[in-house]
């Protein structure tokens, strides 16, 4: 397996060198939109210690990210009234990894809506409007 | 959401009512093969404690579920020499979970090869074989 890159772009976002519209943050982990969203409301949480994916992660930063993950997937789905959750983690490229930090897709589903192919960017309005939405319900 | 159903089948599978084709097991955590496989190796990790699915589970059951559900990723990866790792985890029934007691699917993915429809049922002899393969690269 390859090493970590620090100049992903999931780690340029959590040295702030790149924009991300946040949704939750702690010690130990980030939650922002997907911009690419497979459907309204897809949010990634990632760790902020370095890892490629759930292969190399320390563990400890495991419980941290899927605890959060859990937090998230509860907000998002009372947030925008989901019927459903599916939450996916991508190892390598082959499984359609793409980013190479560890993060958890939590992509809320809705009963008749089919998923979007997610090649069309999300406008900034739309992210910020439900991002806000899942803010609330975290608090 | 509806509340737990004590008869769910994974439940009676870790009360040895059903039998299942197991990979790993410790105080906190079964893993086991899927018997409709996405592809050859497809396991299951489920915690023993009860939960319906992610947005019920105890954080701490969480932690123990995602460690055991690394160490099979990097077994069955290894055993099998898959090319990547898809983890999914499904919440009600919208999001497709169809068994209520929380669990993670590590799903290898190869390199050329489509993942199964999974309404196939996998022979007792392949998930035997596939299973011994994944617990040589746990010890």
């Amino acid at each position: 397996m390859a090493d970590y890159d620090n100049d992903n772009i999931f780690a340029r976002i959590l040295r702030g060198e790149l924009p991300a519209v946040k949704v939750y943050e702690d010690d130990h982990t980030l939650a922002f939109m997907d911009i690419f969203p497979h459907s309204v409301g897809h949010t990634l949480v990632i760790p902020k210690s370095p890892a490629r994916n759930l292969l190399d992660a320390d563990p400890e930063a495991l419980c941290h990210v899927i605890r959060t993950t859990q937090k998230v997937a509860r907000a998002v789905k009372r947030a925008l009234n989901a019927d459903g959750i599916r939450i996916m983690q991508l190892n390598e490229a082959p499984a359609g990894q793409e980013v190479f930090h560890l993060h958890f897709h939590v992509i809320p589903v809705y009963e008749g809506v089919g998923l979007r192919r997610s090649t069309e960017m999300a406008s900034a309005e739309e992210l910020e409007e439900t991002a806000e939405r899942i803010r609330s319900a975290l608090t």
